[in-house]
């Protein structure tokens, strides 16, 4: 039985475990075999596991302090298979990178010099370059916070969560197919998309083009799922993200609609008026609707919105300042591009929140090299 | 945020963190306001906790040496609410039982004297006796072991389960209505039932009034959960265990169908020989059947079997040596019933096994005495 240290961090609405890379060095199996017999992932229950049976709580990330210039922090994160021996290594995900934030603070891989640190960090799957910001008052980490975001009521560290240059991050280009208004064929006829890159690749449609609202509750929008889902694989061969003999991908790109700001009502009841936010977005995840909206989504959203002739842009309401205010099922989450120097693309935050739920020492049944 | 030590540990099919009473208390809260913000329970998905979010992997046992004679530990059972801020400490766990043995043996509660130690434990939630043999060659507690159960592939330390004097653990009698066979009101008039109390009140019908052969697969069965549920109000008012005005329980008492032994396929696909088991049963938890059974269900069904006069009695294989093997949704499960000393009725005897998964410190977000 190997042991493991490991840090059980709720990241926004994941739960995520922290693993220092020199731990599971040190462990002499590798970090696949590591993680799917710690999870448990054979079992559809993970129940000689620490996984929690559901994708928000099958996640880990594996950090170390950084020699590169400008990073402190790098981190692998890992999707881990429920019923399914395999890990994913191909996406990010912003929630964890909250949590390894968080991590990097109280485990002393940046050091506190003032009353608020940031913590630069390279997802090292993606090469996408975030930043966490979380207040450390009198130069000290604090376990209790009182921020919250939609889709938990739990309370928690603020952390200001940054996506660095985010635009192309996959494919180069904002636009990679060099428009901001592409045609595909849907199910009568051809439908317009934005196809965008920032954060994630995403392909996002207008929801009147589905007979939607974009203010749908999550039951109403799941009638949309398999056409968006259909969609999801010609826009993956436009932008280049698959060819045509490649293997259909449920989860790249994003795929979603955006529609004008109308009241509705979030999942758990809360009433939300068409001031209250200034995008309505509907997305999937998978095979089924988002409960809120992944942040690399979020991320991909606040670029478009900012981009002329997308269709985000079209019924987005443009503001001032960066700030744009998404409408989703379980609540209102608000990204901010703030402009970067070299003429990297702006910066987008998004305000996010952490915890620190247990410090672990596992115990993996890793026999000969393989989960037991 | 308080902190706790816990382990979380496998008990067979269910996930259970243990807690020392000592650690409990010196956080300074009352054990519901702990658990309840421990695991987050206020959320359908227990996003900010340490449970599982699902009904085997939301439980906890807080474990102390008892004074009393005959017991090396107490434990109280907790089944800890999923977005619902409650904890139920009715019930006993065999599974956590389990767990509370292999803790025990790891954490010096007992001491390890010979190649076998026994951990005689009372469940103070039920006042039932329970004991938990753990093999501890060389006189050393081992953290592996190549014990298995049905319902889940991984493997463990292997303990073997008595429950002591289980007969009329609740009502006094093993059979509370004094008779081995009642009548209840069936959908199409009277309908046959056992009403057993031994390990924990049970219902037990013949399968065939419900149509069914007792080997269906869980969906099959499905079908008759329905009315099995209607008739575990009035097995229950038989039995004494509520009044007419009182609430309708949801868990007590337990219900199932009992048949004799047929070739069926367990869940996974396995082939089970009717020369394999001794008895066909598939029971109801809450409003689903039950994957496997309940180890406290196991209980009964091996003292019903073994009762004259039941209906488990008249179709059940009878064996010499008290061994029953009940085939069961998940596969096969071997309940044995030993002879007990001094007027006591037989120890029931269950293999099991068991894994710890993690030692953690916990912080939990309890505010001015409430969850946060």
């Amino acid at each position: 039985m190997l042991r493991l240290q490991g840090e059980m961090i709720r990241g926004g609405t994941s739960k995520c475990w922290i693993f220092d890379h020199h731990d599971v060095v040190a462990t002499g199996v590798d970090a696949d075999t590591l993680l799917l017999a710690a999870y448990n992932a054979a079992d559809p229950r993970q129940i000689d596991g620490v996984g929690g049976a559901s994708s928000t709580t099958s996640k880990a990330a594996i950090v170390r302090t950084s020699t590169k210039p400008g990073i402190d922090v790098e981190y692998a994160f890992a999707q881990v298979g429920i019923g399914d021996e395999r890990v994913e290594w191909a996406s990010n995900c912003g929630n964890c990178a909250t949590a390894v934030a968080l991590y990097a603070v109280h485990n002393g891989l940046v050091p506190i010099t003032s009353d608020s640190t940031t913590v630069r960090m390279l997802n090292v799957n993606t090469r996408a370059r975030l930043t966490g910001t979380i207040p450390t008052p009198g130069r000290m980490a604090f376990d209790e916070g009182t921020a919250a975001v939609p889709g938990t009521a739990a309370l928690g560290v603020p952390v200001l969560l940054g996506f660095e240059d985010p635009a192309g991050s996959t494919t180069g280009r904002t636009l990679p197919t060099g428009h901001a208004v592409d045609t595909l064929t849907g199910p009568v006829g051809g439908i317009e998309v934005s196809l965008v890159d920032a954060g994630a690749p995403a392909a996002l449609f207008e929801a009147k083009a589905f007979g939607l609202q974009g203010t749908e509750s999550l039951a109403e929008f799941a009638a949309a799922v398999p056409t968006l889902t259909t969609l999801r694989r010609q826009a993956a061969l436009a932008m280049g993200l698959a060819k045509e003999n490649d293997p259909v991908s449920h989860a790249v790109p994003k795929v979603g609609v955006v529609a004008r700001p109308a009241a509705y009502r979030t999942t758990d009841g809360t009433p939300v008026g068409p001031d209250d936010y200034d995008l309505a977005v509907r997305m999937v995840s998978m095979h089924a609707p988002h409960p809120a909206i992944g942040l690399t989504s979020a991320v991909a959203l606040a670029t478009a919105a900012a981009t002329p002739g997308t269709l985000a842009h079209r019924v987005a309401r443009q503001t001032a300042d960066g700030t744009l205010r998404l409408g989703t099922p379980a609540g209102v989450i608000t990204a901010r591009a703030v402009p970067a120097a070299q003429g990297a693309s702006p910066t987008v935050l998004l305000h996010r929140a952490a915890r620190r739920i247990a410090r672990a020492e596992l115990l993996v049944p890793v026999l000969e090299g393989r989960p037991a």
